[in-house]
C-alpha cells in the first residue's frame, strides 16, 4: 500500500518547482547577468518593479540577501536601524547587519508585529552621544508575529515620521503578496510607503529560489555594488529567474486559498483544545503554544506531518500552494488526534 | 559678591584633577608605553589586577574603549552579546560593537538591571539558523537603571550559565567600585564571577583620564592588538597613570559618602514630591521621572546646578567627591524651590 | 542571409546552458536546502568533496562568495591575507574581505602568477605591532596573470611555509581545472595542498551558476554560517546543482581543447604582429597589449568578436567550450584583419 | 664612576615631556571634554586648526586614531584607500582601516616616499566590477621611505588628480612639521592640498600623548562621531592638551636641528662603511641597510645606544629634541667601533 505524502507545513519555502516552473526553466533564454545581459533576469527585474510601483528592481539568491544589500545602501556604519521586535533582519539574519554594515537594532515594541508609529518617532536618535538613526525597516507580514499584516494606514503614518526625520523606509517585504491579498489591495499599496522593499519569490509565490529588491534607479544601482560583495552575482540567473516569473504571475491568486487554511487550521486546533491566538492568524502562518514543543513536533512527524518548533513551547505551520485541502484535512487528523 | 560655584550634578565624569593628583602627574617617571616602558603605566596596570583579582591589565583611554575591546577579544564576527537592556556598551557605544567587533546584542529584561538568570540561560543562541552567542556582558552598577547593584549570587548564578554553556563573561565595572561600596565587599568579589572587567578610574574615583582592562595574561594580550587598532596606543601616557593611581588609593573609601548623599537627595526631591523609584537609589545616582525634563534643567542650571535630561521625562543627578554636603545642600535648595 | 553569431571571447563565464543541462534542471529532485534536504545539491557537494580529495563541500551561487565565506573561516578581524599581487579576491571582489571579515591582503610577487615561497614566508606577519598573518590564499589558475599555472612543487612548498608557521592555506580554485588539464594531473593533486579550495562551476565547466567550497567537515560547518550570513542559502537550489553535475561530469575533458585552441589564437595573434607573452598562455586565456584597448574592443565587436578592455593598453580573450574550432578561426580573421 | 644616560634613538616618540610640559599639566585648566568642556583642549584645537589653515580641531589619543577617524569620515564600506607603498595608515595601523571603515588599500608606487600624480590617477578605480576609490591619502614625511618629503607641487599635482576625480584627500602628517622645516615653508602650505590632515603632537614635537585631525567643521563634526566609537572620548584631556600646546608653541623650531644631526649621523655611517641611501636622509631619520640587523641593535643596546631593527637587514635610527650633540657623538662612536 502506497504511503500518502507527507504533509509540510514547516514553512511556505519548502515548496518544490512545478512542471510549468521547470519547463520555464529549461527553456529560458539566459545570459551572463554579471554582465547586465541575462534577458530573463531583467524581465523579472523590470516586471516586479512595475507590479510594486517603483523604477528598478534587482534579483539576488535570498531574501536575507536583499534585506541586508538595503540595509547597507541606507546606512553608514555605527547608525541604528530601528526595527519590529523579532524582525527577521535582526532574528534569522545572523547579525549580517552588524559584520556587513556595522549598524546596530533599535526595536520598538510591536504588539501583533505592528509598531506604534509614535513609538517608532520616540526612538529616533538625534544626540551625539549616541548613534544616528539610519534606517527605519518594516515588516509586512510579520513572522515572527504570526504573519499578521500591518494595515495601510500605520504604515502611512510611520512613512510620515520618515519623512519627518529624513529617514529612508524600507519593507522586509518577504511576504508582501501576503499582506496585500490580507488586505485586499494591490501590492503597489502595500509598497507604496517605502523607499526600497525586498519581496520573496520562494516564500508563498513557490518559485525554487530568489528575490527581488525594488527602489528608485539610484538606489538599485547602489545594491549593485553590495550584492557583487555578498557574492550574489550569479552568471546564467536566468534559470532561476524563469520559473520567479511563473510564480509571480501564478503565484498571488493562490494566497488567499492558503489565508483560509490556515484559518481552518487555526480553529481546528482550538477546538481540539490548542492555545492559539486567533488575532494572530491573518494569512498563511498559525503559531501555537504548547508545552514540550519539540517532542509534540518529532511525534507529528512520524505521522507524515511536518511543523517547526520555534523556542521551547510553540509550533509554527505554515500554509503553502502544495498543500490541498486534502493534506489539510489529513494533518487535522495528525495534529489533533 | 563673589558667585558660588555651580553644582555638577550631570555625572561623576566631571571631577577634576586634585592638587596632589596634578602633582603626580608633574613628578611621573615616564617611558613609551607604545614599547610597553612606561614604568607608572606598569604599576598602574599591576595595581588595579591585583586588587581585582586578576593576572594582567591594560590601560586605556575611556570605558568605552576597554568594553570594546573585551568584546572583541571574547567574540567572533557575526555572533551575539547577551546584555541587559539599557546597558552602556549598547546605549552610549555608539554601535561600535557592530562596526568593530561585527557582534549584535541580544538583550534580556533586567528590573533594576539585574538581569534573571534563567533568561539569561534562554537567551544563548545554539541553532545553526540563528546567531550563534559569543558572549555575556554585565553592568554593575547599571547606569541607566539608577546605577543599580547586581547582587553577588545573581552573579555567580549568571557565571554558572556561562560556563555551563562554554561562554566567557565579561564585566562593564565602570562603576564597579560603586558596587562594592554598596555591597560593603572587596572589589574582588564583585569581579570574581567575570572572565575581563573593564574598571573606570575617571567616574567615581575620579581620575582625569582612563580605564584599565583586566583578566588573564592570555586574553589581555589579545586585547593589546585591539587596543592599538582602536588608537588607544599611547606614549608617555603615564602621566594620566600617575593621576589615576592617587584616584585608584583614595577614590573607593570616599563612595560610600556619594552614596549618602544621593539618598539624601533622593528623600529631599521625594519629600517635594517629586517621582523619585527609592529602590534604584542604590549608589551615586538619582533619576528622577517629571514631565519637560529639559526644560527644568535649564532652569535649575540658570541657578548654578547642572543635572542631565536623559529622554522627554527623565532627570539625572550623579553625586561625586567634588560635592561635599555644603554644596549638596544648595543643590537641593534650588531643586526643590 | 542570416548572421554568424557572434564569438564572445569575453570570459568563460559567459556560456549558457547545454540541452542535457537544461534536461537535468527541468527533471531534478529538489528540497529545501536551507534546511539541507536538497538531495541534487547534497549529491553535488559529495561528488565534488570526493573528486578534490576533501570531506565536505558547500554549494554558493558565486566564487566570489566561496573565497569569501573561506577568508571568514579561517581569521579573525585585523589580519592580513597573504596573496599575489592581482588575485581575484582582492581585484574583483569588491573590498569584501575588509567589510565583512576585517583584514587586509598582503601582496608578493608573483610572476606570471606564481609566488615565490620564501617571499611568501618573509611576508608573514608576527611583531606585535603589526597585523598578524591569518591566511596564505593562493589563485590556481591565476586569472590576472593570464591563466597561469602554479606547478606543483611550489604549491607543496607553500604549503611547507603554512605549516611552519601554523597558518591556513587557501586556494582560489576558480580555474582548478584548468590548472590540473594544463599539469596534467588529477584535480586531486592541484587540491592536495589547501585546507579549503574554492571550485567555480560557471567558468571553464560550463554550468550556469554556482561554484562550490570544499575542505574538511568542521570546516565546512563554519562556513555554513557565513554563507547565510552572505545571504548565499537558497531554497530548492538542486535546479542549479543538476547542471552543475553535468558539468562537473563533461567540463574536464573538454579543457585541453580550450587550451589548444587558446595557444592557437595566441600565436596567431604573434604573426600578425600582436605583443603576447606566450609564456602566460598555459591555458584557456589570452592578454594581448596594444595600445588604446577599449577602442579596439569596440571595433571588434563591431565585427562580432566580443573581447575584454582590462586597462587602457590590455586585452583579455577566453575560450571555452561554445567557442569551436570555426568560430576561433572567425574571430582570428576578426582580429588579425 | 655614573653610567652616561643611554641614546634612545628608536623613535621621535620616546622622548619624556619637558619640565615646562609638566608644569603646564600641573596648572591646566581643565574640565569635561566629552561635554566639549575643557579650555585647554579646545585651544589646542583651536590653535592647531589655526596654524595649519583649517577651521577646526580635534584631539585624540594617538595618530592611528586620527587617521582612522579620517579614513572613515571619507569613505563608504567597500572602497579602495589610494596610498603610496608602505604607508603607515597600513604597514603599522593593524589592518584597522579594514575591520572599522570595512576599505582596502589600493597601493601607488613610490620611490623615497613621493608618488608619481599620474599613477595617482591610473589607481582610481570607477568600473562597477571594482571596489571604487574612495580616498586618496599621503604620507609626508613618509616614515617608511625614511622621512621623505613630498615637494609641493607633487601634492598640489596630487590635489588636482582627486580634484578631477571628486576624491577626498587626507594627509598623515605625523611628520607634518618635519617636512614644513625640511622645505622652509610654514606649515600651512604643507597642509593646504588637503581635505583633512592628521598632526601628531607626540612624535618630533614631543608632547607625551596626543594627534589632532584638522579640516572644515563639517567634516571634524563627522569626526566626532568616530573618535567616540573609537573610544576616543577622554575627559579631563586637558591634562594631556596642556603640554601638547607647550609641543606646538616650541618644538618646530627645533626640528632643523634634529634634521642636521640625522645628515651628520648618515654621513658618519657612510664613512664608516655602512650602506645608507643619502638622498633619503631628508629630515630626522636614517635607515642603514646591513645583515643581521637585530642581532647589531642588540649589541649596540648593550653598549647604551638604542635602534630598530625594521626587517632583517634594516636598521631605523630618529633623531629628536633630547638627542644633543653630545649624546649624538656618543652614539656615532658606539655605531661605528
Amino acid at each position: 500500500m502506497p504511503t500518502a505524502p507527507r504533509v509540510d507545513l514547516r514553512s511556505d519555502t519548502v515548496t518544490t518547482p512545478t512542471p510549468e516552473m521547470r519547463e520555464a526553466m529549461a527553456n529560458a533564454v539566459v545570459g551572463d547577468d554579471v554582465y547586465g545581459e541575462d534577458p530573463t533576469v531583467n524581465e523579472l527585474q523590470q516586471t516586479l518593479a512595475c507590479m510594486t510601483g517603483f523604477e528598478a528592481g534587482l534579483f539576488m539568491p535570498s531574501g536575507s540577501m536583499t534585506n541586508q544589500v538595503a540595509i547597507a545602501v541606507h546606512t553608514r556604519r555605527g547608525e541604528e536601524v530601528i526595527c519590529a521586535e523579532g524582525s527577521h533582519i535582526y532574528e534569522w539574519e545572523l547579525g549580517m547587519m552588524a559584520t556587513f554594515s556595522g549598524v546596530v537594532p533599535r526595536f520598538v515594541p510591536a504588539p501583533l508585529g505592528v509598531p506604534d508609529p509614535e513609538q517608532v518617532r520616540l526612538a529616533v536618535r538625534r544626540s551625539i552621544h549616541q548613534s544616528p538613526t539610519g534606517l527605519i525597516s518594516l515588516e509586512n507580514t510579520h513572522n515572527k508575529a504570526g504573519g499578521t499584516v500591518i494595515p495601510l494606514e500605520v504604515m502611512a503614518q510611520i512613512r510620515k515620521v520618515a519623512d519627518d526625520e529624513g529617514l529612508p523606509l524600507h519593507l522586509d517585504g518577504a511576504r508582501a503578496f501576503n499582506a496585500a491579498a490580507a488586505l485586499d489591495v494591490p501590492i503597489t499599496e502595500v509598497c507604496r510607503p517605502f523607499h526600497t522593499v525586498s519581496i520573496c519569490l520562494s516564500k508563498g509565490l513557490g518559485a525554487p529560489v530568489g528575490s527581488v529588491l525594488v527602489g528608485s534607479k539610484q538606489l538599485i544601482g547602489q545594491a549593485h555594488r553590495y550584492r557583487k560583495m555578498m557574492g550574489g552575482g550569479m552568471r546564467q540567473a536566468g534559470v532561476l529567474a524563469a520559473a520567479a516569473l511563473i510564480a509571480l504571475r501564478d503565484g498571488p491568486a493562490r494566497l488567499q486559498d492558503d489565508h483560509r487554511r490556515a484559518r481552518h487550521l487555526a480553529e481546528a486546533l482550538v477546538n481540539a483544545g490548542y492555545d492559539v491566538n486567533m488575532a494572530s492568524v491573518q494569512t498563511n502562518i498559525v503559531y501555537a503554544t504548547l508545552p514540550d514543543a519539540q517532542r509534540k513536533v518529532d511525534a507529528w512527524a512520524e505521522k507524515g506531518v511536518l511543523g517547526s518548533a520555534l523556542g521551547p513551547d510553540a509550533v509554527r505551520l505554515v500554509l503553502h500552494h502544495q498543500i490541498d485541502d486534502e493534506m489539510l484535512h489529513r494533518a487535522i487528523q495528525v495534529l489533533t488526534a
